[in-house]
């Protein structure tokens, strides 16, 4: 058997202390699978005396997260301090300079800075993988970057988000409003105590960019991901879906358009006949469509202790097998300035809401802001009937493009009965 | 740029077709993504007449597909001729005894040697991949051996014949016998002329006896695989099986158990709450537990020109980029010896239909067979009332030992009342 490969863990959270045990709990199928053993020879976290339910043994301890990248007895660095920059980029950087191979769980840092870090990963000779930063447990990036490689890949979409997954799976559930059932997933442990990232759509943000990279070979672009979270989504909208044949998502989307690409993060409704409407709580999917394959689905836990190190470890155990592929598919240095496509050339089907006081002549001044815009109205559903008062007014369109219904919301939301925000949600077919 | 990866491919059926076309198709992205292009150098067929709707160019046409195996102009012998024995077993062995990689998608082959064939190629540092041989266009074999190279899997079941899943979907969808959407199945090419392999389970049980392989490190064990195709399943117990909140569907299935492994495939109840359930026509899936993933499910067409071709060129893509695992995991050599644990040990819920002459006592005979082999009921359901007439009786049982279940229905069938042979069906709720 050759050498032990030697790793460094930087970081003992929740997903550090996990590739431990797994490392542990599995390093005798690890070792017949890669030939090898994969051991840890050293760690760096913040508190060295902090009790992790996990024996550190003799593993040597680095105060300074960034020696361990000069630690000639670490073969590779496992990066699971997280942060798209500060110690977790130094840390990439300087292990990449110093010849370390490096796993990362990160997906913020990938997002924002994954082009540059490929480089210097194949300029060295060296991998840089990051399997544990999108989807958890789904082993999606190896789909996309080997097992799918003889495709062109025109489409992929995604629940890349657990936490924003549970909030709306329970607010179905429940008929309870967002900002209720987001307390008690944080009560449960589903939601972080700063949930911002989650719940406004950054994470899942994150890893569309890095998936849009792996599908179409260009450079991460996370800045012109257009991202809108499920803050606003009530438990009206919920109904009116289901009434509507609908599931309401929080998809990541990017696939080839005219220019360049879409890359967008927001809540969609997504119809019942498609399988991802009914991937529910934490769980995360992904749906790939490749020229040759066609459609193909992934899902699984999307987070989590277990299932993220599992992903880490089969970076670690790709690494100790000499197996490696280019970061995103392609050499680093080749990948494409692809543009992304704003948001208001989107086309497509669109829910739309608006709240309205219910007297004679409303319907006539929505019917002319869509005929003005040139907006093609497919269903009109009204809940109750109460003159004088509020109601909601719902109607789905036909295909349309973004600037049109956006202008069409503008017009309607300057007359007089309009008497709320007016809420969109985009329609996403497949 | 490297060398060329020169490529001989025996078999120029649908699958040997669609494999120079996606090289044709996706030449500049594939050479882009391996870091050297890869070149059809030679080919093999019975009829070098026949019109295939491809140019076959300047290939070299070896007229016996075993002078492949000698060419010294191939790197790797794609192997699409298909059977477990003959051509396509002399040109395999051959090809790795001429020290060329070997690309197949022939399940029968690899189900009935992939052990010995994987120490063949393991012996001589070569790649024996084949990921086409299960379940088309799912990476599934990707993803079990290196996606989720981490986890020490317990449980694998799945969807793995399109051809029994189209004419199950479309006996629901219509209410129609099987005979008779067999037979429009064949008019739609969905199935073959000769049916028997589809319908029969034999060819879901190759694929499941490699996975089991995959999953649990273990010699490849066709022979042992319990096999039951779709051929008794009826309407009416597809009626059933919706009144009761299940649908039927053929899985194989493979998971640890006392003793060994359970490897079969056979028809199931699903529950409708299984996201497989809902898994309908062509399409496959397979689902993987292990320790530290969970539950994890793969989805996407099982067959096919394009997407079983998109496998084929994943695996050739793998070998240009210098990308190899070994054949099933771990070392061929280390496999173990796992016995494959008699249907007669399974333990679970089960459906059973009896068809019995409607009069007084025939409960009361059913009920006391249950309580002599110890048989817990779950439910009972009765279709109709016809006094003196022939009607359906079902029940569910409980968790019951099959070997329980199995006499508890030979008692039953022993008695006058009985006139039709009584129908079984696991109920599996993973």
């Amino acid at each position: 058997m050759n050498d032990p490969l030697r790793i460094g863990i930087a970081g003992l959270g929740t997903v550090g202390v996990g590739t431990i045990k797994l490392l542990r709990e599995n390093k005798n199928i690890l070792a017949e699978r890669c030939g090898r053993e994969a051991i840890v020879t050293a760690v760096s976290a913040r508190d060295p005396d902090k009790d992790r339910g996990v024996l550190l043994g003799d593993f040597k301890w680095h105060s300074d997260a960034l020696t361990l990248a000069m630690d000639h007895n670490i073969d590779v660095v496992v990066e699971l301090i997280g942060g798209s920059d500060g110690i977790a980029k130094d840390l990439v950087e300087a292990a990449l300079a110093n010849g370390k191979h490096v796993v990362t769980a990160n997906k913020a840092l990938v997002a924002h800075h994954g082009t540059a870090l490929a480089v210097a990963a194949e300029n060295s000779g060296l991998v840089l993988a990051y399997e544990g930063a999108v989807a958890g447990g789904i082993p999606i990036i190896k789909a996309l970057r080997e097992g799918l490689s003889a495709n062109t890949i025109d489409h992929v979409h995604g629940i890349l988000n657990g936490t924003c997954n549970y909030i709306l799976t329970n607010m179905r559930e429940t008929g309870k409003e967002f900002q209720k059932v987001l307390v008690e997933a944080q009560e449960l442990g589903y939601a972080e105590s700063d949930p911002a990232f989650d719940i406004e759509g950054v994470d899942a943000a994150h890893k569309l960019s890095i998936l849009a990279s792996l599908a179409f070979g260009c450079r991460v672009n996370f800045d012109s991901v257009h991202v809108e979270g499920i803050r606003h989504v009530s438990p009206i909208d919920i109904e009116f879906a289901a009434e509507l044949g609908y599931r309401i998502k929080l998809l990541g989307i990017t696939c080839r358009a005219t220019g360049g690409i879409e890359q967008r993060v927001h809540p969609c409704m997504v119809p019942l006949d498609a399988h991802i409407a009914h991937v529910e709580d934490v769980f995360n999917a992904v749906v790939v469509h490749g020229d040759h394959v066609d459609t193909t689905l992934y899902e699984g836990r999307g987070a989590g202790q277990r299932p993220t190190s599992s992903a880490v470890v089969a970076d670690i155990a790709d690494i100790a097998s000499g197996r490696s592929s280019r970061t995103f598919g392609v050499p680093a240095t080749q990948l494409s300035e692809l543009q992304t496509v704003s948001i208001s050339e989107r086309i497509g089907p669109y829910y739309v809401r608006f709240t309205v006081i219910d007297k004679p002549g409303v319907f006539a001044e929505i019917a002319a802001a869509l005929r003005d815009h040139d907006v093609s109205m497919e269903a009109i559903l009204q809940r109750g009937r109460s003159p004088g008062e509020p109601v909601s007014v719902v109607l789905t369109t036909h295909e349309t493009r973004e600037a049109a219904i956006m202008a069409t919301i503008d017009t309607i939301d300057n007359t007089e009965a309009v008497v709320e925000p007016t809420r969109m949600i985009r329609i996403e077919r497949f």
